[in-house]
């Protein structure tokens, strides 16, 4: 398989799909392509008509959303076990996993990832606020439905991978938590893919200005 | 079941998870709430505190958003069969769903779905144009892989629910599409629960003035 990812320190739909891959310890290759520089249009053209990143590439079918190659990924590679088995718990991670997708706008926008970037006191609007408390909501039921284990729904899942970015956006701009959620931050960020993830993003060169909020 | 959806006239995401239900002949009851009238907000945050359509209401489980209910009704009640079976036109079809779930927002708020507008010339904009054109991609790319179906991968399925907005869009605003893609749009419109649909806007009286255009 073939992954082709923007930018390490910028890129947070990449993020998904990358980590989803490395913490199952999948087997692929990497193709970056820097993000917004002059040729960028045409060179991510050639594997994705709409022009965005991540795609995944696999035996000759080409995926071109991370929420869709998180699917993929999960019947094709996991024995569908990207989600949690229990039909309950499934129904809530794609509830959750399909709201970031279309939603939560104003952290997006606001609170752009950028895995350099750290600040103590980013002082967040009244929008970003009301994402944050969101978040904290579903993460707070996942992990209060989920029982003993250290991730969303228990064991690493697709919910994880999805919400890595927030992760990355929440403890990088400073956003205070409740101790239980930046607990589980901290376990996203010490798990071995994502220090690998960011430390691939400091060896980046590349500025994206409008990135830098 | 209980599916718990907006005002039949604009509420776009709702046609998605009911046609699909409808569609497949299963059985569920629909719970309307009139969308942004006073006391609108409370009422829906009983079934989602999201505070947005649809949300399914099975067995105890709520299921808070269209593509996540689709993914829910294909593994509990249609033995995985909401998507094609064929794994590429499967990832085809779950990639064109996610990236309407997370883009075309041109189309989404300049051709705000009404059911009961209907303009023959309605001048579109370069970037609803950019969305046409991308969405023309995506039917000739799914009609072209699926043989001689009728619909976008074969036979109903999620893809066409989740399109099924965007054809009450184009056809509704009059916008010009090649002749097999208006013969799709006529299909889709002339399936008895897009007819039910139709209806039951037209006997609404409820006008939401943002979107009106």
């Amino acid at each position: 398989m073939q992954l082709v990812i923007g930018n390490h320190n910028y890129s947070s739909w990449s993020l998904r799909a990358w980590l989803l891959l490395r913490q199952f310890d999948l087997d692929f290759e990497t193709v970056r392509i820097s993000l917004f520089v002059p040729g960028f249009s045409q060179q991510i053209k050639q594997y994705n008509p709409a022009g965005k990143v991540p795609v995944l590439l696999d035996n000759g079918t080409t995926i071109w959303d991370s929420l869709a190659i998180c699917e993929y990924i999960s019947e094709q590679h996991l024995h569908n076990n990207g989600w949690p088995s229990n039909p309950a718990l499934r129904a809530h991670a794609r509830s959750s996993c399909a709201e970031m997708h279309s939603g939560f706008m104003a952290m997006r926008s606001e609170l752009p990832m950028n895995c350099r970037r750290h600040v103590d006191n980013f002082v967040v609007s009244a929008e970003v606020q009301k994402d944050t408390d969101r978040i904290c909501t579903l993460w707070n039921e996942a992990l209060s439905q989920s029982g003993s284990g250290q991730f969303l729904y228990g064991d690493f899942g697709i919910a994880d991978a999805f919400y890595a970015p927030i992760v990355f956006r929440l403890t990088g701009y400073g956003v205070k938590l409740p101790k239980p959620l930046q607990a589980y931050c901290d376990r996203i960020l010490a798990l071995p893919a994502c220090q690998e993830w960011l430390k691939l993003a400091q060896q980046e060169s590349e500025v994206i200005e409008e990135e830098e909020v």
